[in-house]
């Protein structure tokens, strides 16, 4: 890392303000605890962030925050203003988590572990964004860059990254962020510089049907779709910039003695680059349009032909930012500083979409460790040392790209 | 048609009894289309024919069969005795429908239509049996043959003849039925003389599964599945002896960043030939088995092969009757003489479980007209006139068979 780096986390560190913010987050500790416990219980499929994110709000207001509020897309945004004259800088973690309503999100604390739906992957970060809040708080810091705070909507899956979309391409702070850092997950080691892109299809092939032995002869999706399936899965793609793409989810049908009107599969297509994902959604598209054409040709269309519906279910753009950019190299060294052994990762989170506007943004972890993320069986281990040396890490990461005056 | 069985349909229908009888089927139409519609209104899945074949049984309490019955498997069967030392002629109507349990049965009656799921496949043929009975009572018919009534289980798709394995194979009148009649659906132009054989499978196709991005060379199922779909869709087979297949419903998968850890379809084989049926089920098990071996050789096993796992969920034999058997003369006769275009056709009914034992059987109709089996909008057409007809023509039919005295 550079001696510029350096020098600007050594300086953080030594200084009386991050020493004062280090004791807050380790007198608060347990408070931190009980806001994971409190926020993971209030459930956050995406596109149903509301109450969450009210929750959130309510526990922001005694930090205050300028301008608090939820925008139009249901972020919540809150600004800490600088000296004056300074950027703007944002640090956001994401309230929706994979799992619908109705699950069953009740906390279960075994000593320094809490098992529950959501815990790490996001709420932790949401609970740390307060605890960075009321430690600056706690130590009179005052920094030159403005930092705008963000509880963000639709960061997984289906979400689409909407929340962030909104945030820089159509609500008040387009146009006026200039560094971006989202705070994702407990993992401390990766940090990314790397957006992958995505391109997510339903498509559905449909046909005629018919009695699977009377009809016999006639177009069946199912040949088309298998077909569609087979050549994708022959596409040569590079390794690096790394590109993939899956088959992940079908299903259709009726019954075991009738052609099929209508099958689906669920397509995911990614890259580190632009270009090599939209080579490989291009030649997606062509194979489905020529295994709709083969079926169509080789079995008869007399009552009807293969049809499609290619409906695109995501589309996240992928980004880079460059490592010799001041905040990837603040932070690699603010979280070596801290014991971990940093690495950069390539990785689809809500930095995606800063980092294709050429905006500089990273995802870094929130500190403590965990698993089973996108599982029932999710979990969170909130032993204070490493959790507390985490959330340091992270605050001087922040301090330093702020600027403490 | 040759002369023996002309002149045996001429004498049925020349004789007092027989216009008796056509006489009480007229005089008795509405309480046959009341039958209809009480039996169609209790549900009965395969493998959950219980109530109705209670129903059944009680509805043919009045008609003095001998040994009236459920057996052990659940058909209801009741002897309608000869004068003694004739043969055992079978004449059968299916109990299950398509239709799951929960599903609304309420009958619809619009003019002579009804309209609800099952009510001509096979329920029609339920309230027909119990018209003959009355009309051979009621016309004093005695015949040389013994007559077994049959509302049977298990003919339906997962019922895979159940019934029929039973009665021909297990129960007390196994190798006593010399000739046998199943009486399905109201159609009565087609003539059933060949039995198409199936074979089902559900193949599961499983692997290690991971991350869309992160785990991307590893084995997907999908795409051994889908190499496997495609390689029987190129499987060239005769147009005769007719034999067919099917890629029918399919399903699996988690989530569109997850390769699946598991995915299914539903395959449905048939032909009207054993021998082509067999070489055709040894290609498909053939063709599993490569596809899988593709899979695991184009991409990582590192973290687990595919594997299978092959469910045969059905297993229907062909078979035939042969057109000079006197069984299919008389049938071809009688309908003939009531004013129907009688042709033969093979398909999948409870005569294949005879057929394929060598025993002469065939598949007629019930009468009226009817429409959209085997959907929710399934339509039956009670218009007295071409109703009793039909049920003319094959009690003429099973009288001609049984010999009357």
């Amino acid at each position: 890392m550079t001696s510029h780096a350096e020098s600007m986390i050594r300086e953080v560190m030594a200084s009386e303000a991050y020493r004062t913010a280090v004791a807050t987050l380790t007198a608060e500790h347990e408070r931190t605890v009980q806001n994971i416990i409190t926020l993971t219980q209030i459930e956050a499929p995406s596109f149903q962030e509301a109450t969450r994110a009210k929750a959130w709000r309510e526990m922001a207001e005694a930090h205050g925050l300028k301008d608090l509020q939820i925008d139009a897309e249901g972020n919540v945004t809150g600004l800490r203003p600088g000296v004056g004259n300074g950027p703007l800088i944002c640090v956001a973690a994401h309230l929706d988590t994979v799992f619908p309503a109705g699950t069953d999100l009740t906390v279960r604390r075994e000593g320094t572990k809490l098992y529950a739906p959501g815990v790490g992957d996001d709420t932790r970060s949401l609970a740390v964004l307060l605890a960075w809040l009321r430690a600056m708080d706690a130590a009179n810091i005052q920094t030159r860059a403005n930092i705008l705070f963000v509880a963000d909507v639709g960061e997984e899956g289906p979400g689409d990254l909407r929340g962030m979309r909104y945030l820089f391409q159509k609500g008040p702070y387009k146009d006026r962020i200039s560094a971006f850092i989202t705070v994702d997950s407990p993992d401390m080691e990766h940090i990314a510089t790397g957006g992958v892109g995505s391109k997510r299809y339903r498509v559905t092939f449909e046909g005629p049907g018919g009695h699977s032995y009377g009809a016999f002869g006639l177009v069946n999706p199912m040949f088309a779709m298998a077909d569609a399936i087979t050549r994708l899965g022959a596409v040569k793609v590079p390794t690096s910039p790394k590109t993939t793409y899956s088959a992940s989810v079908t299903g259709g049908g009726t019954s075991i003695n009738s052609i099929p009107n209508s099958v689906w599969t669920d397509f995911d297509l990614r890259s580190e680059e632009p270009s090599e994902l939209d080579r490989l959604e291009t030649g997606f598209l062509d194979i489905i349009a020529r295994s709709v054409a083969a079926e169509n040709a080789i079995r008869s269309t007399r009552n009807g032909p293969i049809t499609t519906n290619i409906q695109k279910t995501g589309d996240r753009p992928a980004g880079q930012t460059d490592p010799s950019q001041e905040l990837v190299q603040l932070a690699h060294t603010a979280i070596a500083a801290h014991g971990f052994q940093p690495r950069f990762e390539s990785s689809s989170t809500d930095a995606n979409i800063p980092m294709s506007l050429g905006i500089p943004a990273i995802k870094i972890g929130s500190g403590g460790t965990g698993g089973r993320a996108h599982s029932l069986d999710e979990w969170l281990d909130v032993a204070p040392e490493p959790s507390i040396r985490g959330m340091a890490a992270g605050l001087a990461t922040l301090l330093a790209l702020a600027g403490v005056v």
